[in-house]
This record gives structure tokens, C-alpha cells and sequence, in this order.
């Protein structure tokens, strides 16, 4: 810490220098160099829960798990048969990821409880914070799997469809094993209702470069960006010799991926110059190690795709071309390319009413934002879909997030959670 | 063996009947599914060179090794003073690779020297089998280093330098550990005399579909393709996060190492165009396993490079060119394409003498064949470069090589090795 940097900080009230403490923790816990690694119902995320669990106890809130093992913290309020207000995030990582991806919005949920506490304030409904599983789709090939358990809208085949990436083992067998109950799951049981839920408050690190670049510490989330996933795309080809087969002759997977990779970002271009969001990345490009080498063609690509669009039309007319020119490249090379199955999270709006309280607050607290989209996928989109209205504070990180580098300053932390605080305390 | 095969079978000639037994017993010692693995310096390529030498020895051949630990195999000829025919090739494979590369050299020259022993002839001058080895540049990453060393030509900063992929052990490590000398090797003390050789002549497999394609059983080449190889190509960009960096801010390593295969590619084709013998292939392609996930934009692609032509020249321009347009993308994208070292395995002409008396003796003996270029190097490039007259002569496979399926039929084994007596014989 800089000497400016503690200064700042004396200033912090106590449940920020608590939150800065349990950061501390949770990463010495889930350490996993470089960064942390807390996979979704792993060791790590299991770890992230029993330390916020710890919190709540100590502030008198009430501890419950759904089916699902996702864990609500309930501050109780005046009417406890009142639509109650939650603050949630999830607190998984990608492997070696950063600290803050998500548990930074269960750790201000906490420490906005803990300031009612502190300031004795009873609120007129119940508070509950929400520590969400298995959000991170790296894991189980699959989004927002936590609220959508949570909500009983996971679909049935996907507990035993969906493996850990790590483990090879099921959802199924992995909500077991920590203890939780998948079969009521798979009969579509919802432990949550929309009706019964006010609002869905979620705060989190921005995973972009947009308010480090602006020079501002807190952002207004005006919607979610949806996305396609595709964790298996596969190019066959042939293995041959690298010298005597000549290019006719040839299937080689390389150059067929590589073309493929190129029409990909040539049609992110193309969306960009017709005025449509879109952004995409093929995060996993490989040869299979255990058969290339450089004096053989290559007969094997895998890689996956991450797309996402405010529009999700623009999704769905992505993934058709993909397939045309998948299917164009591969007759021309004497390759298949398989795009493999994909998964679709619909673009989601932030509540105007719960958007214009925080503009208002930020501005009365002299606390400097802006108002912007939110170009990675968050649990809020699950809640939003369903009707309920859901806001999202964003707060500067530098170095983007799902990486060791991830970078956010207590003192951002503690601007967010003073505007959390003021929405609460403006909701009553 | 299906009922023709059989039939055929019986009628080939009894070393050739006992070369299959060899490749039959080889292949079992060596097997790693799929295909075979005979590291440079390893237990497989160990134990090949012991089976090689077994042979030999019920033949009654003399039996020696250099500094690096080639084997000699020799029948005594009338003047054992004169320049001595050499017939040889490799024993080492690639990882999974097939049993009949390189391996298949030594063999019929066995079975050559094994034939002279039946029909009771001794030749003019001493006529060597020659195991080499360490021929294939993926193990050491330097080509051709078995008959290099044998010469003394091996630069003494490879020695060190050059470690096994597998093991990360240098290649002096390796030599002096399979019981051989490097000390004398890195001083660059030579075991053969160039001028104290006749002939080199190397029976090898077809790499490619050529012989396949014509139908026919035996090839005669003309020349070999030299190479340029980069084993350590690395783009280094920028993880972040999928969704939420812009693109004007991404530094993806994925997307520029994609577009700079495409351009590899690209040059292929405008060298075919203006005329130029050219192949090209990225045999290693791969995104960081331990850092890498879909929801990632990655910071690390390696990639390796195999680049052949007959013609040296354009090989160097195109490492040149190459280099340009690394630094153009790199520059455009915001990162670095490093294309690290090279090896270059200048191109080489087969003996037109030799070509006459192969091309006269198929012609005589009725065996359907075809002059052709060898896509692939050979240990032969290295004798034919110091001004021994060489020869190569291609067995048909199916296949290619350098992958489990490769496929010789020991007929046409047969047919490539009645070649290869005839042209003794018509050699005295």
C-alpha cells in the first residue's frame, strides 16, 4: 500500500476495511499462481462461501442454501412477508483468475448489511445477499448456472450433460458431493420466486478498460450484453508429412482454422461498420500435443468461441453464418469443421426507476460515474429476464478481470459501496 | 495378410521374408499407441540399432560406432583399402510416428548384404550399412544430426544447446549417457572421410501419395528439398476479458497468429504461381492449456514452421519476408510475433550416374517406377552436400508418414530391394 493510498484508507469506514480484509483472505485461501483459481463447486468457491458465511454470522444474519448450494445472508426487515431486496454476485473464478470477478459483489453486499447494522437501521423489507454458484461457464460449459438453479430453470438434461472441465465429472455428481440436492433440480424446483423478490442489486468489477480510461471509479449498468458459447469447435483433418504431401493432397487442419478464425473477425468488422454490438474472441486454439509436431501436418484443430451482442438477433443470424462458412471452408479444404453445440444468454435491461435513484445519489454524493453497457454476462440477466427489476454497479478495475493481473482499488470499493448504500437507504 | 498377399508372400526371397520378421519384432518393442515412438538417443531408437545388430552379427559383419554412436555394419570387400559403398537411413521416429521411416533404409540394406552372403558374392570394396542416428528434427529441434556428427560438421554450440522436447536434456547429455563421446564430436573430429566413399546410397519409403497416385512400387529421386524450421514461434499479447474489452483495446494473440498463418499460406500460393517448388506447414498451434478458457481473451499463441523448397534461395527470401510481415501484424495488433531461430537443411541432387544405372536395372528387371523429388530431407542431402555421389530409392506407401497409419507393403519392399542388388551388383 502507497502512503496516499493509506491515508485514503484510515478514512474507510469499518465495514470497507473489513471487506478489504476478507479480500486479503480469500485470496491467501484460494491462492493459485499466477492469480486464483476457485472453480464452481470446487474447493476455492467453497472456501469464498464459508468466509462470507463467517461475515453474516458475526453480523446475526440469517443462513440458508437452496437446492443448488447457492447461499442467502437475510438482514430481517420490518414486513419479512414483504417482496424482499437482494444484492448478489457470484464467487467462482476462472482458473487463474483475478480476485475480485464477482466476489467483490458479495463482499459489499455484506458490508452494505454490516453498516445497517452499524447505523442500527432496520429496513423496511428484508436485505438478503446472494452468493451465487457456478457462474463462471469455463467450468461447466454453461451460463449462469447458479441463478438459473436458483430459479428451477436449468434445464433437466444439463445436470448430467454439463462436466467440469477439470474433473470430467457431472453437475449432477459435483451438487452432490457439496452436500446440495440435484434431484429436486431436475424436476424444475424453484427455490426463488420473481414475485417475491423487489429488486436485484448487483455489483461488480468492470471487466473492461472503460472507466479506468475515463478516470472515473464507479459505473451505471444501463444493459448486459447476451452471448453465444461455443467450448467445442473441432477441424479434422488428415496427419501427414510435412515435406512430401503435396498441397492438392493436403487436409490440414491449421490453415483450415486459421481461415476460418479470419472470416470470424472479418465478421465482427463487418457488424461494427453496420452499427451492431458485437464483440467475439476464440479464447482456446490447439493442436492435440499428445500427436502434432513440427514436421507433421496438423489433422486435429480444437478452439472454442465466445461471441456476445446487446442483440440478440444479431447472435442468432451470427451462428447461421458461422455454419455456412464452416461448411464452405471445409469443402474447399477436404476438412469438417464442427462448430459443435452453443449455448445462448439473452441480452438483458437494466430497471430505469432503480437506473435514475442511482444517478441521482452518485450526484448527490458527489461520487464522479458514467452510465455504460455491460459487455460481460452477468447473474442480474437471469433476474432481469425474469421481470425482476434489476440494477448494476460497476467498479473501476484495472487490467480487464478472468485474469491474475485483475486490479481494483479498496478506495473504488468503498465509492460503489457509499452508492449502494444510498439506494438502500432511498428504498427504505 | 489377406489370401494374394499370402500367395506373393511366399514367393519373396528369404532376407526379405526375414526383413518382415524385423519390422514385425521392431515394431513390437517400440509400440505407443498409436503407432510406434523411437526418440533420438531413446529406448526405441536404442533397441532398433540392437535388432539392426543382431543381424549382422549371424551375417557375420563387422560391427563399429562413431563418436555419436551411428552403427557401422560392414562386409569385407576384395580391397578392403578402397572407397566402400555405404547404404543407409535413420532408426529414430517421430512421436506416434509409423515403423518403416528411416527404418526401413536399414533394413534392406541388410537384407542387401544378406543376399550377398546366399549367392555367396564378395564385392569389389567393403560394402557398409550405416544405422544412423537422430534424424528427426522434432526431438533436438537441428536436422539431420546423426550424419552431420559423422562427419564432424555438427556446430559444437548444438551440442548443448539442441535439448530433447521431451526430456529437456541436451543432446551431449544424451549421447554421453547412451554410452558415446561427445567431447571429441564438439571438437569437431570427423569419423567418416568424405573421399574415402564410393557411394551413398538411401532406401526410404515414399512421404507422400505420389507413388500411390501412379500405381506404381518404386521411385527414383532426382533431388531432395532442403528446409527452414522455427520450432519457437510465439505471439505474446494481452489476456483479458471476452465480453467487456473493446476492440480497439484487445491485444488477442489468437487473431494475429491466425492471420499471420493465413499469410504464410498466401505466400505458398504466389510461389506456386511464379513457378517455385514450395510446401509449407504449422504443425504446432496452441494457446497457453494453463492459462487459456473461452471466456478469455489470450495473451500467448506458439506456433511452430516447416518450410521446404528445392530451391535454397527462395527458402532465404521467404524467412525474410516472413520476418516483414511478423512485425507489420505484430504492429498493427499491439503485440509481438517472435519467429525465434531457424535451421536451414540446404536442398540437394542425386547422383545423375547412379539415377542412370537405377533407371537401366528397373527398366531390365521389368519393376514399374518413376523419377520424382523427395519432399522430405534426408540424411542423404548430407552426403550428397560434402560431393559423395548418392542415390535414393523410394518405396510406394500409403499414408504419408509421420503418423500411425503409415503403410509399406513388403512386396513392394521386395521390389525396391531387387533394385537395390542389382545396382550392387552392376557396382561390383
Amino acid at each position: 500500500m502507497t502512503a496516499t493510498a493509506e491515508a485514503t484508507a484510515s478514512n474507510l469506514d469499518p465495514e470497507i476495511l473489513r471487506a478489504e480484509r476478507m479480500f486479503t483472505e480469500m485470496r491467501a485461501q484460494t491462492e493459485d499462481p499466477p492469480g486464483v483459481t476457485r472453480p464452481s463447486f470446487g474447493e476455492g468457491e467453497h472456501a469464498a462461501h464459508a468466509l462470507a458465511a463467517e461475515w453474516a454470522r458475526s453480523l446475526g444474519l440469517e443462513i440458508t442454501h437452496d437446492y443448488a448450494g447457492n447461499q442467502y445472508m437475510t438482514l430481517p426487515g420490518r414486513d419479512r412477508d414483504a417482496p424482499r431486496i437482494m444484492i448478489g454476485s457470484h464467487m467462482d473464478s476462472v482458473p487463474h483468475g483475478g480476485n475480485y470477478d464477482g466476489a467483490a459483489g458479495v463482499v459489499m453486499g455484506l458490508a452494505a448489511l454490516d453498516r445497517l447494522r452499524r447505523l442500527d437501521r432496520v429496513p423496511e423489507q428484508d436485505i438478503t445477499v446472494m452468493a451465487i454458484r457456478a457462474e463462471e461457464a469455463c467450468w461447466f460449459s454453461t451460463h449462469y448456472a447458479g441463478s438459473r438453479m436458483a430459479f428451477g430453470l436449468l434445464p433437466a438434461a444439463e445436470y448430467d450433460a454439463c462436466v467440469r472441465v477439470d474433473t470430467g465429472r457431472s453437475l449432477t455428481a459435483h451438487i452432490k458431493e457439496a452436500g446440495f440436492e440435484p434431484e429436486p433440480l431436475k424436476a424444475g424446483k424453484a427455490w426463488l420466486d420473481p414475485k417475491k423478490i423487489r429488486c436485484y442489486l448487483e455489483p461488480h468489477i468492470e471487466q473492461g478498460p472503460a472507466l479506468i480510461g475515463a478516470g472515473l471509479p464507479v459505473g451505471v449498468v444501463t444493459g448486459i450484453r447476451g452471448n453465444l458459447r461455443y467450448k467445442h469447435c473441432q477441424v479434422t483433418g488428415v496427419y501427414g508429412h510435412a515435406g512430401a504431401v503435396p498441397r492438392d493432397h493436403r487436409r490440414d487442419a491449421v490453415f483450415a482454422a486459421a481461415e476460418f478464425a479470419g472470416v470470424l473477425e472479418r465478421h465482427w468488422l463487418d457488424r461494427e461498420a453496420a452499427g451492431k454490438d458485437f464483440v467475439c474472441t476464440v479464447g482456446e486454439f490447439w493442436t492435440d500435443p499428445t500427436q502434432h509436431t513440427m514436421t507433421k501436418i496438423s489433422g486435429d484443430v480444437r478452439f472454442t468461441m465466445d461471441i456476445r451482442s446487446e442483440d440478440n438477433a444479431v447472435l442468432l443470424d451470427t451462428d447461421a453464418y458461422l455454419r455456412r462458412e464452416a461448411a464452405r471452408i471445409g469443402a474447399a479444404r477436404g476438412v469438417t469443421i464442427d462448430l459443435g453445440a452453443f449455448t445462448n444468454a439473452e441480452p438483458a435491461l437494466m430497471d430505469p426507476a432503480l437506473r435514475a435513484i442511482l444517478r441521482e445519489k452518485a450526484d448527490a454524493l458527489g461520487i464522479p460515474y458514467m452510465e455504460m453497457a455491460s459487455g460481460a454476462g452477468h447473474d442480474c440477466a437471469t433476474f432481469a429476464n425474469l421481470g425482476v427489476p434489476s440494477a448494476m454497479i460497476f467498479v473501476r478495475n484495472d487490467k480487464s478481470s478472468h485474469n491474475p493481473e485483475e486490479a481494483m482499488e479498496i478506495t473504488d470499493f468503498g465509492e460503489a459501496a457509499r452508492l449502494l448504500g444510498a439506494l438502500l437507504d432511498a428504498l427504505g
